[in-house]
């Protein structure tokens, strides 16, 4: 068995939006398509991967870097040795050949994209959905066949900030989430707390299915405020007060907001994920991590992560990864995660979960099919085919 | 006064050395030209930036995403509200407009090369060497004539090891170094050791003229047993024993290992060095921060780095950066670092200093041209002239 071609393309998923930090007016992705010689159901095995989204697409260290060392390898280097499979852990120390230590962005995001690409022929080689193979190789054994997701979106309407919220958390709801999450940050705190209460009344007077995110914006002061303005909600949680590397920040906020918090999807590998914990004052009973697989090397990388927050007393249920996309949602439902983002309407077709398969009191299901489940995404499948002719 | 042409282009450093993580017979850099429109001395004033090495060029990210912010700048945009002239912090914000915090690595050495050239544009329109508008504008009023310089090196021999190695050591005493640094963790402690005894001879039996340099190989373990092989030698310092971002591993060698420490090379923000500084246990009155602007982001960033570093007491005498380039030697000689590194006869020709100015007594004078000093240089400026005709 052996890869027989990459293909390697970028693609915009712009879109109006804008969180505190930035806009993604010029957001775009990088996609890849391997093929095998490997043939199930009378078709040669191929896996897809791309990336999440907010770095951008990864195209020269993908075409100068990541690739060239994938496809200089012996077929026999990339062979799992225990089954007749490729091993993506082989892969991945191939592609981080002659890369130094630190310095995690931009390259974790190249070689995720390929990582969700390999996992994905790996579980369709098995003739599996990843959610199963991850339960039984590396989980409790069974996999869920539910995830929690959330909508996350609550962006800024100027001119109609309550109306323009409402409506569009109310369409969540008709979707059939049950939990939103809605920027703050871009606004003075007064205006932010009367969206917020604006959205908890759309809720039914709910704080605790209300979850907000700055995006990394606040100093030290402006996160106290708003974090002592915002208790009494009962919020599901406080996202990126401040910058995602400000382990101090995080851990003085921790002692002040008894509530939940969230942060991590900003870090982008096992070793930054394990400063967060060791420094971060972070609580295991309550706390949320949302480290991105799919930005952050990929699957081989996140089981180093799982390990390190193992090793730190944390349950991988604590765990709801960033990003809305199948690849995490497997991890979620395989590995017993905490759930999974979700960006109604956004990011698509890379965002979003299988086309048949509707949030249901929100909880998405997984489709039953080989691999990741890309299959049951007709936008996504199309795409691929208009990137890949040939 | 405007820019009038940004060209950018990738060019080979490969060398046959390896460290105890990677070879560089891969390795290759991005170049930038900037033109201006503002003529000294009957011609337009350019800039050049090249990244350092060990990280590859960073073509992708300059193509796509920072050389078009640059570009797209209303020329106002990009001018110093105080002086006529450019203003790189304000370059500096437009680069990273639309990109999220955290993730700090290879976009830090695409703003690098820009940061860079931008730099040597501001001396040249002000007609003086970097160094001195830097010691005038940010430092201690004068700049220094000539900075501390170490040569790095020490690398592995197989077959001759010691004879190997006494020789290149030779070689860089015979140029004019003083101090010399060698790999380690490339063999084993006991092959290691003789190593090091080696070069101590060659030195006069003066192991505080010698540092070593693990790369971020080792884990605690062996970090360990070479901080208590090596304590009896006095060395000059003992550099990156584990990974760049596990800062308890280096807080415990702290506690254990009296003689001075070194890293930071592996570091690309004022973030993460604030991280090491709070985090790493590191002894201000002995240890050596490397940070290399060029991989950080460009002087920019850098100077709020130093401002990170004065904020816990430390003095910037403190940092000898990694990279050995005129950049860094043109802001320790301007801003009273403790020196900088240097790679003889490697990384040619963006490596090394001004022709005509060879080291004496383990110290470099700065060429008295305006801008880094990359004129004087005739090999890097040749390797311009073939890399942009036009």
């Amino acid at each position: 068995m052996r890869i027989t071609a990459i293909q390697e393309a970028t693609a915009s998923i712009a879109s109006d939006i804008r969180n505190a930090y930035i806009d993604f007016s010029k957001m775009d992705v990088s996609v890849v398509k391997i093929t095998t010689d490997v043939v199930r159901n009378g078709e040669k095995v191929v896996g897809y991967g791309f990336n999440s989204n907010g770095r951008y697409g990864q195209g020269g260290i993908l075409r100068e870097r990541i690739l060239p060392r994938l496809r200089e390898a012996e077929p026999e280097a990339l062979r799992d040795p225990e089954r007749d499979n490729l091993d993506p852990f082989r892969a991945w120390d191939l592609m981080m050949r002659n890369e130094k230590p630190g310095g995690h962005g931009e390259r974790s995001v190249a070689v995720g994209v390929v990582d969700m690409a390999l996992w994905d022929i790996v579980a369709k080689i098995e003739e599996k959905p990843l959610h199963r193979l991850l339960a039984e190789r590396y989980g409790p054994g069974e996999a869920e066949s539910h995830a929690f997701v959330y909508a996350a979106g609550g962006y800024y309407y100027p001119g109609k900030q309550v109306e323009g919220l409402q409506e569009e958390m109310r369409g969540y709801l008709g979707l059939g989430y049950d939990t939103v999450k809605m920027k703050i940050g871009g606004a003075s705190l007064k205006e932010d707390l009367k969206r917020i209460e604006a959205v908890i009344d759309v809720l039914g007077g709910d704080g605790s299915r209300l979850a907000v995110d700055a995006n990394g914006r606040f100093d030290l002061a402006t996160a106290i405020d708003y974090a002592r303005a915002m208790e009494p909600y009962g919020l599901r949680w406080y996202e990126e007060a401040g910058d995602p590397l400000d382990y101090a920040l995080q851990a003085v906020l921790g002692e002040i907001y008894p509530g939940p918090m969230a942060t991590g999807e900003n870090l982008f590998s096992h070793q930054d994920a394990r400063n967060l914990l060791r420094y971060g004052g972070l609580r295991p009973d309550r706390d949320i991590l949302q480290f991105d697989p799919a930005l952050s090397y990929g699957l081989v990388e996140y089981l180093r992560t799982l390990q390190v927050m193992r090793q730190a007393g944390w349950s991988p249920r604590r765990c709801i990864p960033h990003g809305g996309h199948q690849f995490a949602l497997s991890i979620a439902a395989g590995l017993g995660l905490g759930g999974n983002e979700s960006y109604p309407g956004i990011f698509a077709p890379f965002g979003g979960f299988a086309d048949d398969l509707p949030i249901e009191q929100g909880r998405v299901a997984l489709p039953d099919i080989p691999g990741i489940g890309f299959e049951a995404k007709g936008k996504l499948m199309a795409l691929y085919e208009s990137l890949f002719t040939a």
